[in-house]
């Protein structure tokens, strides 16, 4: 019989030393996040750190999708009934992470361009699950709430929101003299909604 | 004294080799555009290629700034003094552009994303210059013809409408089979115009 305690133990482990890899990812670029860096910082063996993640390309992706999950966890749309309300709550804990957490959101969007499939495959994943939990958080939904049809255009132009949306925030916080935090996230959330009413309905 | 043909002709000669590295550049990306590959293609010598470009670095920042060259050129505004005329024109031959080129493209925008602080600042100068156009090509301006003022904040938000096209053509482009052509192009279109007039005024 495995006991609770022996089958979390490894798991927790492994969580740590993700962890410690994302705080590493927030002052460096990914390709400078090695195996020795990290058994150096965490204090154990490369070895032990082979076990838990076969080679350095599957620490590389692992510490990438734990990147994303955190941005994840931390963007989760408040429980409004008001899909305006929901949209810039999120706008300003996504804005507040890259805030707090600007070269570790740069190392993990510039990991994802530069990567192989698997790794823009991660992050492609986790920008669509943050854009579609637009569409699906809370009742009404946005799209019932504004009467808009869903549609293949519809998605495809909301992920490009979210493109638009990465690139200002990140050049924003960089400089952010000439424009307010607030208003830059109302032109954001009002650039969406003007959007999902002028996409391509086929 | 240096005649006409002399200084010309080294120029030729680089410019010849440099379309031929945007050419390979459209079967394969940018870490894989070697000299050596370079060179077997132009049947000359490393040792005249390190004439031309310094070293790699060099050669591949040239490559990439000679296709940054040739989208420029080749999405060129029409002559119109409608500005929605314009810009769908635009849309329609960078649309085109990347239909005819989706893998040089791609290896543009990852080389980019991926480079050196250098890289990055070709293709964002690029990207600047690209959307900067669509305000300044032909009278009466966008700004003029829709009463809008300029701001560091409208320049901010057109920078991010560029970067929502360049991830919503390469997807479709990819996949275009749900969404129609016209109706794409019809919808980024109106989304700029938009955002034109939400952007942060302060």
């Amino acid at each position: 019989v495995t006991s609770q305690r022996i089958r979390l133990s490894p798991d927790t482990r492994r969580e740590q030393l993700l962890e410690l890899g994302v705080r590493l990812l927030a002052t460096r670029p990914l390709e400078q996040l090695s195996i020795d860096l990290l058994a150096e910082e965490a204090g154990i063996s490369r070895g032990l750190l082979y076990h838990y993640f076969g080679n350095k390309q599957d620490f590389h992706e692992a510490v990438v999708r734990r990147a994303t999950e955190e941005l994840f966890a931390l963007t989760e749309p408040v429980d409004d009934p008001d899909p305006f309300v929901r949209l810039a709550a999120s706008l300003d804990s996504y804005v507040a992470y890259v805030e707090t957490n600007r070269q570790g959101y740069l190392s993990l969007v510039q990991a994802a361009y530069a990567g192989n499939e698997a790794m823009r495959e991660i992050y492609d994943n986790a920008r669509a699950a943050l854009t579609d939990r637009i569409f699906e958080y809370a009742e009404p939904t946005v799209l019932e709430a504004f009467g808009i049809e869903d549609s293949p255009g519809l998605r495809l132009l909301v992920r490009g929101w979210s493109a638009m949306v990465e690139h200002v925030v990140l050049a924003w916080v960089e400089d952010p003299r000439d424009i307010g935090r607030q208003p830059l996230i109302d032109s954001l959330s009002q650039a969406l909604f003007h959007i999902m009413a002028t996409a391509p309905k086929s």
